[in-house]
């Protein structure tokens, strides 16, 4: 029998003790299907008595870490304890080691990934990340083989399970966000604080995966501009519904004619019949835009152990199948950036926009807003006034045509200076997806 | 630099053209992405002269298949003739020369692609056939390379962008098949000659494709049921569609509890609300059912040049990035299947069925119906007479529990031979997909 490919496990979570189980459960075909037996030869966390659902030898955990990482008959770190400055000393010190490195941990590779490439290169081992984005969907893999070929010219995902399933049932039973957050929140689908999901965090990391691989520039968390969904409320979803769009929160990414990325996370109004807007509760679907293959769309379960030990096992295969030979060595050398980074500054979008504003109920004041809105070269494609009524304002619910962000934002600023002016003006972009 | 993949292009029509095209358009990044450059140095056609939409240079065409086959500079033959005969020999004799294969031939390989894999893998090279099934969506690598530590339940695809153009047609516009077959006739979407997409070979060659990779099993187009879309009728969709379904020609293999397998190509009622049922148009999707990630589905253009340049692409680049190496090797084993082959008879399939009825309108008449139904332990869940007539009668829509199709089969034999029995049954399957 071939010499095993023997994996060193650092954090003991739920994604862990999943991995555990589908090596045993699959243990047959993955044997079949590469030439190395995958065996896990250690685990290292700092919890070891806890009861994990997962087969294990107890023997071979500790809270060793440093004892895993020197030992020399470990070929791999997985690294799976969801920090980020823990995380990233030990997957340096795996990598100058001499280990692979296979992790989920899409906050760190969001923030960090360039630079730990770059020091798996130096060092001649890999560092994969399949699970990083998209859980069981194999998107990482998919852009550097079968889509190859392509010059990718946008990006685009529904890529939060709970803000996607907030969402759906927003639409579905027409009730406001506090209302299901609760409610997800008492069913486990949403975290005690859910900020990192609904304010679009988690959005944003695997966006800024996704926008490096697809554009070989740099672009990091803090390069993406973030909006969440806690302020979409019912009647945004009506009116959306009404003009023939659904409300998903999307991450985009495009590449510009000038070289230039836009890069963005916010509720965005879809065509309802279009295939990104069926895509409903905790799935994922992410939509590739290539110039030969034209749109392509993955979708599947964006979370959770078994999805996400799909994507890890299927790292771990790729390793014991070739010793990082092949194919490999390229994905680990296009997953580097070369080209410099430009970010298209927000300020330079242009889009189409829906705006809710909150106006006193007074003759003239749909005037006084076009007017406003004209001045600064916003041109609208429709207007309405569904009647709703909300702390004694009226909505008035604006669709735009394609205008520039800098100038609609500050019509909106002017807006709000105006006297009839009575809430916070509240702005969608819309994504028409040719 | 580095020396270059040479390709040897044999079958010189519209696909041989995009893939020229797309080498040139894509060069810089194809270039950059793999370590050899990938040229294209000879093309062999009949047709010598007629006037491609693609840049080469006229001095490497000729009609020297032979001299082709024989070149020691020829690394990969490209095999686009879109024959059966004359392409399995250019193939086997190309491997027999020591020379990687790329084919885009499903036809081919529905019927000897498992013949054609054992013998690249005795002269120890390369035959690959991404662009076989779905076009520009990248299904056989994200088998083997993505989803490879999944055990593989079901494959069920829209992977017929003729039919499912005609399908969406009647859905929206609610004719009937015939009307929009002229009409897709006359713009180019379906063929003079429609048999093989509205019958549904061509679905069932990708199929066999699929379902060898997918099962380990040696599933060949004669194993597969077959019925096409031409009896599908506008009253079929619009009560398919009272009762919350699509209609839509799906190619669906699972893999059943005893190790058997079933594969069957037909016209599938399926929820409205489902990923697949929003498949529309010339688009072709996929699900794949793996048991760690759950259902995965792929969905992009089927067909076109530049969708399947991008997939021939992406299998000359694997080719040039490390000379088959690696992953790669790991492809080709697991490609040729290894189980006996076992699929379970249509016969004993077990599913739930949508009856059209043509009956004498007489008292007593669905009564008679149900008694035969019931006598061959085939139970309904609902019945319904849309109050349409045709050539005298009156349709009966039925839709029944679970049953075996045997069973519903005999029972239809039954009622044609009831006295008030005025049209042939109908048939359709119903998918729910879970």
């Amino acid at each position: 029998m071939a010499a095993p490919l023997n994996v060193g496990m650092i954090g003991f979570g739920n994604i862990g003790a999943g991995v555990l189980r589908a090596l045993e459960s699959n243990s047959k075909l993955v044997d079949e299907r590469v030439p190395h037996p995958i065996r896990v030869v250690r685990i290292a966390d700092i919890d070891t008595t806890t009861k994990r659902n997962a087969p294990y030898d107890p023997a071979i955990l500790s809270a060793d870490t440093d004892g895993l990482l020197a030992d020399p008959a470990v070929h791999v770190a997985l690294e799976l304890t969801g920090t980020i400055g823990p995380a990233r000393e030990f997957i340096e010190r795996a990598l100058q080691a001499g280990k692979h490195v296979v992790t989920a941990n899409k906050a760190l590779i969001a923030q960090h990934g360039t630079d730990l490439l770059r020091l798996a290169v130096k060092n001649k081992v890999c560092f994969l990340f399949e699970a990083a984005v998209g859980g069981g969907i194999p998107l990482i893999r998919t852009l550097h083989q079968g889509l190859a070929a392509n010059d990718i010219q946008a990006v685009r995902g529904i890529i939060n399970g709970t803000a996607n399933y907030i969402l759906s049932r927003m639409t579905d039973e027409g009730v406001d966000f506090a209302a299901v957050l609760a409610d997800a929140q008492r069913l486990g689908y949403a975290e005690p604080d859910p900020t990192f999901d609904v304010e679009g965090h988690d959005t944003a990391h695997k966006l800024a995966i996704l926008a490096t691989l697809c554009f070989n520039q740099d672009i990091r968390f803090d390069d993406i501009h973030r909006e969440g969904i806690v302020r979409v409320s019912a009647v945004d979803i009506a009116y959306a519904k009404q003009v023939g769009y659904t409300i998903k929160l999307l991450g985009i990414a495009k590449k510009n004619d000038d070289g230039s990325v836009e890069a963005r996370v916010h509720p965005t109004l879809l065509p309802a019949d279009s295939r990104l807007a069926s895509v409903n509760g905790v799935f994922n679907a992410v939509r590739i835009d290539g110039n030969l293959t034209g749109s392509v769309i993955l979708s599947g379960r964006g979370a959770g152990p078994e999805p996400t030990s799909s994507a890890i096992l299927s790292d771990l295969m790729t390793l014991a199948s070739g010793k990082a030979e092949g194919g490999l060595r390229r994905e680990m050398r296009l997953s580097i950036p070369t080209d410099p980074k430009r970010i298209r500054p927000m300020a330079e979008l242009r889009t189409r926009y829906y705006v809710r504003l909150g106006l006193r109920d007074v003759a003239g004041a749909l005037a006084q807003v076009l007017t406003v809105l004209g001045s600064k070269g916003v041109s609208i494609e429709s207007m309405n006034q569904p009647g709703g009524e909300d702390k004694g304002h009226a909505h008035v619910l604006i669709v735009t045509h394609e205008a520039q962000e800098a100038c609609v934002q500050e019509s909106l600023r002017e807006v709000q200076k105006l006297e009839i002016n009575r809430a916070e003006p509240f702005l969608l972009r819309i994504e028409d997806m040719g």
